[in-house]
Formats: structure tokens, sequence, C-alpha cells
């Protein structure tokens, strides 16, 4: 695994890591509400794991939630439950899943998590599996608000489709849904965002007084707030910026969280010192990690998984996954890293090279046109073009071993399981199906035969041959 | 080809398909204005055979209008009208081509397309071939209007360089050209759009009657409109958007166009539930089709002739024309498709493989590095790292047919025309000429000799030669 | 090296070349400050040392600078000197070098300069190494100012950064910081550029009158227009645009500024008549040459030292250094070129191709995953997918001749020193060690047998096999 790197920094979210002792307050509890359908989406998928920077947009809700440190986190799952569930464990194996069953609204799917809670005495945090771009500072706000009851505001460019906040000088008084606010209250440009913080013991108190008595017969938890003032409690605003609250709902949206999550990433990995030729064409994972003085050309998509060190330089038209790439590494154009690919310093990757689960040493060069799949290259070997490790068998995979300072001739095919000894040469187009000792050179090829005038014997034989195939053609 | 596809949906014009029965209506004739030169486009190429979204900017125009279902489709040639008319034939075999000797202006282009219309009785709606992003609803509406003539209008962001369309309660009264308009004319948003529809023998006599005693001494058809009115005929806007008018007169406007025609098939794609990681990214053609739950990730390019079922995943980086991409089939990142691949369902194409006029049949993986030409590939077939199919001999291009179960060993020639069998084998490395039988292992290499010591020896040779090379540089 | 072209307009600045006469004007001397650090980079390089559109920062106004001919140019370096110089000779081998060790301000650094002026009479133009965008235009109007000091002056989006010029009927009478503008004054839209131009003699005297008295301690350039109107001389503004003046001290400037640069270099392509598909998606540097009717597809990266004649074709997803691409030539989609390709009429190069420090003459064709380094191709010859030239031994590179009309076959390694003869043809998957005389056949590869039953046979071995590893697992 790749070594801890002083100049790492971690890309998007996570970016925003506050020191810890910030982290020293309350006793926290999760509560991610993640069980809608997602109609809109127009998908046989749960629109909680439609993927946003190589992660299921419920992944970011709860990676920022885990930057706050909880106690617990309980996620409420719904609609197709068992493929959330199963998200959800891949992310957090501690995270607790509780169904809500029927759709009955935020505030009914809040109290689904209740039995989950019991036990617990400090602040709950909602936050919503489809709101994948909230910061955690935000969350650690809502967590620190001396307030009984915390709910984020923002003010919206556009307000029309957002419920008011209105305040007065005791802090937050109510929520207006938009359809339901009077002029005066529609001018208001501070708007609901949805995500809060309860203290525990008032939540279970509030959910339980909680009315169905509307158009939808819904619970809404919005409700949570006038039910808390109306007992003297007292409700706060904690300020949030509008990217936050966006909602995955439609595939416009999620391309829109994208390009959101992405234009973050980019802004913090020049402010980091990194060089983006152009920002605008580079995409980041959720966990991309990169260093200072790295070079990214243009075109370069990160999946998830990849670390780069300072002063590497990744070309444009890359695609890597789930790799490390030392500094003075240099990749690409046109390279592919694949998980497990391990590129030490001063490593050269070149063009239509893959990589995958592999190590290679420092001073490795793969130049040109190469698979090394499963493999081990030593320091300063040389991969000549078209290498190729072939390292499954119809039936399994194998591990192709290669010393230092090794020469792979061009068109090399290992056949894996093999091992070439340090300093040892493959003949150009050599199929390596033995191990190779140390400084040996291995070879196995036919030897070369001129045959004079026959290349203009074939050719006139080959024109023989297409103009009786058009002759029979005519014919038919 | 492929089978049509249940979640088919065609990208672009045509999502705007309208119901059957809308079409129903009255008889209508097209007349498709393509004589200009374009020579603001600096190009040697008319500005009608630019090409937009994968085809001709004339016949986006020629589509939109195909969709309203003409009694006839007329072209006005003049500019190279020859290699116009051989566009218009690829795209409408039925459509008739007539040619403006002379440009002498709007009007009189129109008037050459009379003697082709003779017989007809209906409406004659009129559009132009630089102009490629017109909706079929537009065309449909001036088909249907009731008024003895409708002419296109909207409301200009920038309404400087346009005519205005002066209206009463009667409707349309005037077109003022800009440099002619009062203040109080330049004062209204109402623009010329351009495309308009009269009933046909109205046509034939306003036409008549039209005059050139102008600066340019040209006949403009926008003078229509008032020699319409003056005999009391009744005149009617047509709205439509500012995007539909745009003209390509100069490579920005055809960069615009091109930009406008994806925003609109990127933002349908979402619609009907496709995935686009950065939907800013991907190129559409004219004729894409792509199924619902399909993802494309970044820098995806779409040639003219695709069609993507439903599920299947496009990687970023993939290159694709004139092929079919079935049911979960994953593709790229990296890979060409190039017209007759047909790739079906499960199907894996990987990094740096080119697939051209070849079928691979389910569950068929081609993973790294590879050239599948004028083959056909069996289902569950292994396609080793670097296997070429050798379909050219200089002079003729041939067939490979591998069967079903086989397995082709990396870096295996396939040299055409040949047969694998079923379940067969091919070793690393073999340049197969002959046919291999069903279950059979086919073999063509040299037996791999290591020779101790031989490399070091040999980079002591080289190095000395080097040495040598150089000693005889410095004497020269 | 490629031919003239008549067709040839140079990219982004020297787009703007005024006509020869206009630089008959007085002698003039370029300053030019590029001392400092760089900080806000956070990087190891100097700022005016990264890499924008292909060349250094500081080159592109050593460019602009050039333009108008200058009878001196004189750098001053400072932070990090050595390789700051190293890379202005790069650039401009007559340019000279003289140091600031101190960091005492803009004046300051000017005065260096005095050295190197001795004996010169006439304009001294001060321009700025971190400010890459100014125009030729904007120097030369700098230069033929009548007026004996004269500042660039520009109108700011939002002026809230930038020094105000505060100007009467007698043109420019001082320039006030914006920390230190009365309300009136901040008032004033008209910003300082910087750049500046002044009268020999006088610029020495006025930099002997310079005074540090202010809280940073430095000597500011600006104070100089003061200076200059308290002793009577006239003073004038020389307008430029907003963009010229952007100064890159962040990465996010440096991309802003590559952002900049793109747009210009892509609307003058267009504007020459070539077609960029998607104009947002093409990368050019500094000095890319592209014909009329040439087509860019989109994703295209140009690096440096790039010339394309009219009517060549580049397709998707490529990658160009250092190379020319003649009329008639299609390169791509997925090809690089690298520096010394040089690709004659009609040659295609296709896609997975890398071509390096090669010439192909007139027809050739390279369709798939080859490389091509260190080579001449001779017309009309056809190289086969997969062929590789074998260019370097592990010590030294050697060269690869082949013939015209000759046919390479696939998989053809062609190990270097080595000569094809003309009409020649290799067999598919030769290793090609020795020369092959014209119209002859080479073959090097092994006999084909098909061995019936093995694939069977060697799959249920192969199972077995895992089978017992994966036993061998369960017991450890």
């Amino acid at each position: 695994m790749p070594p801890p790197l002083a100049t790492r920094r971690v890309m998007g979210k996570t970016c925003a890591t506050p020191r810890e002792d910030e982290f020293m307050s309350r006793s926290t509890a999760l509560v991610i509400l993640a069980a809608g359908q997602g109609t809109r989406m127009n998908s046989d998928l749960p629109k909680v794991l439609h993927k946003l920077a190589g992660a299921p947009v419920l992944a970011h809700a709860m990676r920022a939630g885990a930057q706050i440190e909880p106690d617990r986190t309980i996620v409420v799952t719904g609609h197709e439950a068992e493929q959330v569930e199963q998200a959800v464990r891949e992310f957090d194996e501690a995270a607790i899943c509780v169904r809500q069953t029927e759709q009955l609204g935020t505030g009914h799917a809040v109290a689904q998590a209740l039995p989950a809670l019991e036990g617990f005495s400090g602040r709950v945090i909602i936050l919503y599996g489809d709101t994948p771009l909230v910061r955690p500072e935000t969350l650690q706000a809502l967590a620190d608000n001396p307030a009984e009851i915390a709910i984020t505001g923002f003010h919206a460019a556009d307000p029309r489709r957002y419920g008011r906040l209105i305040t007065s000088d005791r802090g937050l008084e109510r929520i207006v849904e938009f359809k339901d606010a009077k002029d005066e209250e529609r001018a208001i440009s501070l708007c609901n965002g949805g995500m809060m913080a309860v203290s525990y013991p008032l939540l279970a108190e509030l959910l339980a007084e909680m009315k169905n008595d509307n158009a939808a017969g819904e619970y809404y938890l919005t409700d949570l707030v006038s039910l808390a003032r109306a007992r003297g409690a007292q409700a706060a605003v904690v300020m949030c910026k509008e990217d936050e609250v966006l909602g995955v709902d439609t595939r416009s949206q999620l391309a829109r969280a994208e390009a959101l999550f992405q234009a973050r990433a980019r802004a913090e990995a020049l402010e980091n010192g990194v060089t983006l030729t152009a920002p605008e064409t580079v995409f980041f994972a959720f966990d991309t990690v990169i260093g200072r003085d790295a070079i990214v050309g243009p075109n370069v998509v990160f999946g998830s998984g990849v670390t780069v060190e300072s002063g590497a330089e990744i070309r444009a038209f890359c695609h890597l996954e789930g790799c490390h790439i030392s500094r003075g590494a240099t990749v690409g154009p046109f390279a592919r890293l694949r998980p497990g690919a391990e590129l030490a310093e001063d490593v050269h990757v070149g063009n239509f090279v893959e990589i995958k689960n592999a190590i290679l040493d420092e001073g490795v060069k793969v130049g040109h046109l190469s698979y090394l799949g499963d493999a081990h290259v030593g320091e300063h070997t040389n991969i000549g073009a078209g290498t190729i490790t072939c390292n499954y068998d119809g039936v399994m995979k194998h591990r192709t071993e290669i010393g230092a300072r090794a020469f792979i001739g061009s068109d090399t095919m290992l056949v894996a399981p093999v091992r070439i000894g340090a300093g040892a040469f493959t003949a150009t187009g050599s199929v390596i199906t033995q191990d190779v000792p140390a400084e040996a050179l291995a070879i196995a090829r036919a030897r070369q035969e001129n045959k004079p005038g026959f290349a203009t014997r074939l050719v006139e034989k080959l024109k023989k041959a297409k103009a009786a195939r058009a002759a029979r053609r005519e014919l038919n």
C-alpha cells in the first residue's frame, strides 16, 4: 500500500477536515434518511445508489456525517432496502439500518430510528441520503448549536421552491411552506435547508406529538420546529450554502451535483499547489489524494482510490483507479492504471499502456502498447513496446515476477506464472513460458528467411484471386 | 443489423416526434433553400455541407422537415450544386433538386421551385438549409396554421440584428428590416424567424408580383407578407425559440449550433433516464439511440449510427460509430467501435481495443490492445490481449470466424480467411494461418532457449559499440 | 522540416502580427520583470516558469515583446535566478539577464536594468514576466505614444483591486492605489494596467529621484508618473483590455490565463477557416499553426511545435507534439504524434498508434496499435496492425528504413537498425532482424500445429489445478 505522504491532502469533502479538538463536544447520533424511491430518476437503481464522483450519493452524505465522529449512525431505508443496506455496510460496517416499510413522510421516517436511539442521550443530527454535498462544518455547527433544535438555513439565488424560515429575536419561530406563505413571508429569502439537529429526549417526545392532518396524510419533519416552540424550547438557524442542500431527484440534478463536486475538488487542488492545465476537464473521485507540484494535463479521469505524490506528472487522456503514483513518475498520455497499480519514484508509463495489480519499482519504464497485470517489476527494468503479461490461462490468474535492470524486448509474451531474473534479457517477439535466470538471454523465435521476388509474385496471385472473386460474384 | 429496442429513444431532433395523428392534417410541400455559398465560412466546402453532429447542416433541416411527412420535398441548390445535390440524395432519394443559377435573392430562389410544385395544392413550408436547429413542432405549427401565410417569430435576447414583425389585432401586418425600422418599431422584440408557410396557389401568385426595386436588386421573400396583406389575405405569426433560427454562416456559428444541438441531446438523454457523469463532455450524433439506465462516462464521442441498449455502460474516452451495444455490455475506457461492430449482451470490450464490422456474441471478452475486424466471435469466447485479425492481405479483406467458448491466447494473429472451432485454444504468440478444429489446441511458436550470461555480454558489446560510435562522431 | 505553408497562420499571440511598416518607429528596449517568487503558487518552481499553452509564462511576455522588434531585451531575475535565466536563453539567446538580489520593489527592479541600458536612447517598455496575455499591439502603442511616459489603462469589470488612473485634459496626472483613493477617485473605472513606456534618459533620472518612504519600504514603479509630472513631463494612458493585465500569482490564475489563451486561439482558428467541432475541448500551444479547412474533432491536445496543413483531419482524442501533418492526412482517433513525426499528404494514422521521429511519405497507412520511432517509411507503404519498430537495444537507439509500396504484415517487429526494400512483404508475426531486399518476402515464424482435443484436456487440467490450489488454501 502507498506510504503516507507528507503532502497528502484529501480532495472533496474531507478537504475541510476541522482540527481534532473541534470534535470533542457533545455526544452525537446521525439519522440519515434513505428510504425514497426517486421516481424522477427514471431508473431501476434507487436514487441514493447512483454514483457521484465514484461513490454512491448516499456515501457522500455518510462521509460528511462520519467527519463529526458520531456515536451512532442510523440509516433509514425503504425502497430497495436490501440493496441500499448493502451499500451502507460497504461504507460503514457499524452503521445501523432501520426500515421504513410505509412511505408516511419524513417525520415517520425519523420515528423508525427511535428504537435504535434507545439509551442515547445527546444530539441527533438528521440528514438526507440524497443530499450529498453537505459540508462537515455545517453538520458540526448543527451539533454544536446550543438551541434544543437547530435547522439549516440558506439564502437561495431563486427562492421560489423552498420553504421559508421565520425568525424573531428569540431565534427560529417556524417554517412556512412556500405554497402556504403570505406575501410578506415570501419576501423572506432565508430558506429551509432541511438538515437539522434535535436533542435526544426531546426528539422522541416531539415525534410522539406529530400529526398527519394534512392533504398528503404524511408526517412532516419540519413540524418539529413549531412543536418545539410550542413547549417553549429554543430553536435556531444554522447557516449553510445553497449547494449543500442540492437534492438528487433527477439525472440532471445528479449531473449538477457532480459538476458542483468537481468544481470544489478542482478549486481545492489548485489551492493545494497542484497544476491543472484545464481544470474543467479533470474529474476527481470522492477520495482522490494529490500532492503539491503534481501536474495534471487535460482530460484526466480519476476513479476511486488514487493517490498521487508531489511532483508526479499525469499527462492528457489518462484513466486512473485504485493506484498510487510516486514522486517523479510520469504517466500517459493515453495510460490506464487499474486497481493495484503502484508506481514507485521516477517510473514512466507511456501511451496505450494498461497496468493492473502490478508494482513497478523505481525507474521502471513501460513506454508503449503494453499490458502488465498481476506482476512485480524490479527497479530500472525496461519493458519493450507490445509486452504482455499473459496472466490468465482461461481458468486462473497467475503472477509474473521480473527482476531489476532487466530488458524485456518488444512484443515479449510473459506466460505466467513466470520469473525473469535480474539483469536478464528477452529477445524481441519471444513467448516466455519458462523462468529466465538472472543475466541470461531468453529467446524463442524462428529464424528469418528472405524469399527473393516472392512479394511480387504474391501480389500477382492475390490480384488474380480478387479478380476471380469479382467474376464469381458477377455470375451469381 | 441491431434489433429494434423497446427502450429505443432517438436523440436530438427526433426526440420531439409528435403523435402520429398530429400529422394527419393538410397536404404539405417543403421548399428548402440551399443555394448560398457561405463566404464567411472561409471554406472550399459549401456551408450547408459542413458537419453538425455527424450529418451535414442541410440534413438537419431536411430531417426536421421529414418529420411532418411532406408530400414533396424540393431543395433549391446553387453554389456547388452537384455536391449539394449528392448530399440531398444520400439523405432523401425522393427529394427534388432544382437549381438557382443566379443569386437574385430568397424570393427568386423559391420561385425556382414553382415548376416542381406544379399540380400541388396545399401548404408550402419554406425553410433554410443553413438553419439546422428548427424543431419539427415549429414546422408542423406552420403547416397547421389557418392563415394563408404564416411566418415564424421569436423573442430575441438581443434583437439588434433582426427584422421586426409588426402585428395588429388582425394578425401579422408586415416585416420591417432593422435598418428601415422607426424607433417605436425597433422597440418591438418580436423578430422575424424566416421560416414560413404559404398556401400554394397564393404562393405562385405572390411570387409573380414580387419586385426587386431595392438597393441590392434582389427579390426578398419577406416581401410576401405585405403582398399577401395587400390583397387582404390573412397573415399570422407562429412562435418559435431563438435557437431554432440560428443560421450557420461562420465556423463560430457552426460551433455554436453544435453546442446547442449537444445541449438539447444531453438534456434529452438525462430526461430519458441515461446517466451522463459529465454531460458537457459527451458528444452525440444526430441519430444516436440510447436506452434507459445506460451509463456514459466522461469524454465519449458518438459518431452516426450508434444504438446503445438499456443498462449498457460506456466508460470514459470511447469513440463509437455505426455500432450496436446490447444490455449489460461494458465498453472502454479507450475503446473504439467502428461501423458494423455489434456487441451482444454482456460483452466486454476493454482498453485500446478496436472493433470493426464484427459481431461479438453474448459474453465475449476482448479486454486489451486488440483489433477485431471483419469477424464473428461466438458466445463466451475470450480474446487474449494483443490479438489481431489480419483481415487485409494487401489486396483483399477476409473474414475471421471464431466459435463459442474458444480461448484465443495473447498475441494471436488470425490470418484471415480463417476459422477457429468452438472450444478451441490458440497458444500465446501463435500466427494462425490454417483453420483450427473445435476443441483443438493450435500452436505456432518456437521453443524458448535460455542462454546463461548472454545478457551481460550483450550489454557490454552494445556499450562498446556505443563508445565506438561516439568516437567516430568525434573524429568527423 | 515542414515546408512553408501558404495557409500557415500562427495561433495565439502572433495572430495579431501587425504589418511590417508599423514597426519602423522609434528605437525600443524591453525591460521584463521576472524576479518575483510567487509564494501563492505554492510551488517549488518560480511562477514565471509555470507552463501556459506549452511555454513558460515568461516566454509569453517575451514573445509579445519580441513582436515589436526591440533593440534590446533585458530580463530582471531574482528568485531562482539561474533557472529563470536558462529559460530566458532558451527562448531568446540575445536577451540580457540582470539580477535583482534584494526584493525592494518594482522600481528597484527596473533600476537593476539601467547598466544594461547604457548607451541606449529611445523608448523603454516595461512589462511583467508573470503577465503573459499582453498583446503586441498594446506594446506597440506604448512604444509609439508621443508622451514622455505612457502607462496602460483598462476598464475593469470589477475594479475593486486595482489602482486608479487620474487624468486631466493634459493627460495622465497620477496613479492612486485603491486603499489610498478617495470616494470620488474610487468611482473612476479607469484602472492601472502596470505596463508602461518611458523615454530613456528620463527613466534613469526619475529612478534616481524615487523614494521608499512608505510602509513596505519599497520603491514603486507607479511613482514614476507623479515624478515625471512634477518636472512637467507629459504622461499618457494607452488603453488595453482587462485580460492583458491578468497576472499569474496563483494556480487558479494560471488556469484562468490558460482558459483565456485558449479562447483567443480557438476564436482565431475558427476565424481562419478551421473547423473545430467542439472548440472548448481543443487545446492549442503557443505556436500551433493550422491551415484553412482543416478539421479538428473533440478532445485534441496540441503540444508545442505542431503544424497542420489545409484539409488535414485530426479526429477525436489525439495528442500532438512537434509534428507536421500535411494536406489530406487523417489522424486518429486515439493517435499520438511525438516530436519529429512528419506525415506527408494523404497519410493515415489510426487508433492506438504512436509516431516519433519518423517520416511517413505520401499515402502511408498505419491503422492500428503500432509504434513507429526513428523511422522513414516510403510512399504508399501499408503498416499492419501491431507493428513495432524496436529502436532501442537497451543502450542505443537505431533507425528503421522502409521502402515505398512495401507491406508490413501485422505484428511485425522491426529490430533496428534494419532496412526493408521497396515493394517487400513481411509475413505476419515476423521478427525482422536482417535487411529485406526489394520485392522479397521475409518470414520468421514457426509452423502451425493443431493438436486435436488438447484444448478440452488443457481446460480439465487447469480446473484440477485450480481446485487443488483452493484446497491448499483451505488447509493453510
